[in-house]
């Protein structure tokens, strides 16, 4: 599942668009270590090639997840926020100032981007109304239901599988809970058969307007 | 204090942009009306031409504000905020269909718009850094220290100046509280001699630093 839906990738391998793509270097980040701190020294642009990317906030012990990158996503180094490597990750970069210039003469690039940040902001807007509004229970419950919607794979016998290939760690991270509290909700759902756990990250949800 | 401190008014009267600018037409909302509903059918981009628009979210009875919009901001219709007129308003708006074709052929323009939504998603990562991290009265502080190094007026015995042109529920709403908490807070912050009220939305603050 993809942040925004946008292969970035994909795009650039368009004819037109070799001088910008030849901007990008692959750099390697081995699983579980910090890609860029944030507001890193080097403002650059960069795109996942492979693996996946976890964007977050920290505060004192806390953290809070924005989004999981995906190959196609593209992010910059220079907001707030942490980014570090779920897995083997292998990132495209370019300076920022470089891919700018690039910018004024590939209007469709620039249009692509609007529509990238559009989606990104789109993304934000509503985490503020679930941090705003909602408690976990009904933010974890969003979360599956929107997962479900975008890769949940429907099952012969009725349900939904839905593979979120994140550790309860980090799907707490991305709610804004602890794996304390998140364990004791998805434990609760168990019990009440509303959804079975299938290890790593894998849901089995046998209903889910029923999921509650 | 405008949102992005990017003027888009002032950029579209540069040579070039007239026929963009000619897509744009002038309405008015009279203070404290609706402007636009959530996602409002007509997908269009606007500008502040005059006035103040707030757009905030709203769940049952709750609202949370995520900006004012001022003079110069651009926004657009297709979010899942509210926006309504502070003040007497006139928004020249576009329909987001037509600005896209523009930018096509505008890259200083649609560069611009990329530099406009970095800011709102920066602003919004803040705002999510705010509600996932810190209470009600960390918020307060960082929001007048902000406001002050923005258009704070350095008093000549000392101190500083900040008109926020809000009222306490508009300040409350910004900061994701309700009206009876803030004045709660505010109250106790001018007992202490932090601040001083000067009514309308101004305040006296004797000493950034020691506000906390």
């Amino acid at each position: 599942m993809m942040h925004t839906g946008i292969d970035i990738l994909a795009f650039l391998q368009q004819p037109g668009l070799e001088e910008l793509s030849q901007c990008f270097q692959a750099r390697s980040y081995p699983k579980k270590t910090e890609i860029f701190p944030p507001n890193h020294e080097e403002d650059m642009i960069f795109i996942v090639a492979k693996g996946r990317a976890r964007l977050f906030l920290a505060y004192e012990d806390k953290e809070f997840a924005l989004a999981i990158l995906e190959r196609g996503d593209v992010y910059s180094t220079h907001t707030r926020a942490h980014i570090s490597a779920l897995e083997d990750t292998k990132l495209l970069c370019a300076p920022t100032a470089l891919v700018r210039r690039h910018m004024l003469h590939l209007p469709e690039f620039t249009g692509t981007m609007v529509r990238v940040l559009g989606e990104v902001l789109r993304h934000s807007i509503s985490i503020i109304d679930d941090l705003a509004f909602r408690d976990v229970q009904t933010r974890l419950v969003r979360f599956l239901r929107f997962v479900a919607s975008q890769s949940g794979v429907s099952q012969p016998g009725g349900g939904t599988l839905v593979n979120l290939g994140l550790t309860t760690e980090q799907l707490a991270s991305l709610l804004g809970t602890t794996r304390q509290t998140l364990s004791t909700m998805l434990n609760a759902l168990e019990r009440g058969q509303r959804l079975e756990l299938r290890g790593r990250g894998a849901f089995f949800i046998p209903d889910l307007e029923a999921l509650s």
